[in-house]
């Protein structure tokens, strides 16, 4: 196994890089971090490209990792690469999935411009836990290759394709699939448990302030809120997301 | 209006010290900031104690403080207050609501060791938005007068109760009055959907790692789950409590 001492190690600069989105866009690779995250990608191997482990790091006895290039780096380097003030000192580059360009399956969250990586993480994740085909960020997000991003949503990066196109054109291919478009809005909308049995489903949220784009909602099938019982003005998006996904994967038929 | 420019007026000082649960704690008083926030607070202004304005701040002008006491700042002394790092230099002192000992509702969240604030706040709100009669926090939790508890929660604080107890103390209590409790767990727990139609209801969650204690578990009526369709192993806390909240809320008879 190699050794990286030196901070000033080429490629050590080279993995620093993959902090920034810049860097991420231009070469489709991506840095994850913890044991949670990195015993994930291993059931993934053909996404990942390199281990870097701190010597004071001590791997499971259950990896299995022989077939994988791998690096030891000091605490110190391993501090540098760390998006969080207690890493533990293992981490992985993993490359991007190769994503079809057309939507093929039939339940899919739609998300226009929600900057948070917090909520976008738990977002991703939620998608997972419903089962969903695939999650489809439009422009206006944030990078969901982002290390908060990926920290929150726990490793389903790995379970189900992340596709970032512009959401009017999703919405478009949707349709002529014959899957029900829902947006989320406060004005003419419907109570969202009035809908109830479909084949299939794609979900709008958006960001918290705004809400979705005025030119989405109106291509959409129907639009759909859930009702405040108390005083709070809103849900957090994250939230209201899980609720509807919730509600529209348990309404699917033949499931 | 008073003026105050030097950070080292003993007001300056006083005030920073409330970003400390001890002196939180100590005073009964707590800091928010922030257009939203403090709009909020304004709607309850027997809590408010004092605000503070930047001199670069602009009040909206339908703001009705004049019979509030009030200290113009420095933008230095503001951003000593803020916990964001793009402040927008408006805070209130506030003083604790005063809380019955007796839990006299008939729906509450109970929380159990939950640290993370973002998660918290958000639970907050989305008893507040599900119209609950109160938040119970057991020990263990994260204090939920910290700025980023407050943040995330949006003014529910101002909204409901937030009860700080020993959960195993509230369970009793609620137990007693014929409040079904309903503990969430993967192991021995029914899918949360065979529970409906109900008078009342008390929701207890965990924090991620360990869930909810089994000490607490013993003492329910029934715990239940939800269930997971993809390859997520579980879902965000947050998550869970607002699917399980909406969902009991709903089965609420004679709302």
């Amino acid at each position: 196994m190699k050794f990286i001492q030196s901070m000033k190690n080429p490629q050590v600069k080279q993995w620093k890089k993959l902090l920034t989105k810049k860097e991420r866009e231009k070469t489709g690779q991506y840095l994850i971090e913890g044991f949670h995250l990195v015993e994930t990608a291993l059931n993934y191997k053909e996404q990942i490209i390199e281990l870097m482990v701190s010597e004071e790091a001590i791997l499971p006895p259950h990896w299995n990792v022989d077939d994988l290039d791998m690096t030891m780096v000091t605490p110190e380097i391993a501090k540098t690469l760390s998006d969080t003030e207690a890493g533990q000192g293992v981490f992985a580059i993993c490359r991007k999935q190769e994503l079809p360009d057309i939507l093929g399956g039939r339940t899919y969250l739609l998300v226009d411009t929600v900057q948070d990586p917090g909520n976008m993480g738990t977002m991703i994740r939620t998608a997972d836990a419903a089962g969903l085909d695939g999650v489809i960020l439009g422009t206006g997000c944030a990078d969901p290759y982002n290390p908060k991003v990926l920290r929150s949503a726990q490793g389903s990066h790995f379970h189900l394709p992340i596709i970032q196109m512009p959401l009017l054109e999703a919405i478009e291919q949707l349709r002529e699939k014959e899957v029900p478009v829902f947006g989320t809005s406060l004005q003419g909308a419907s109570d969202y448990r009035e809908v109830s049995i479909m084949d299939s489903f794609a979900l709008v949220v958006g960001n918290e302030g705004g809400g979705v784009d005025k030119a989405l909602l109106d291509r959409t099938d129907r639009n759909v809120y859930i009702p405040i019982y108390g005083q709070s003005e809103s849900l957090n998006v994250a939230v209201a997301a899980g609720v509807l996904l919730y509600h529209f994967r348990q309404s699917l038929k033949n499931v």
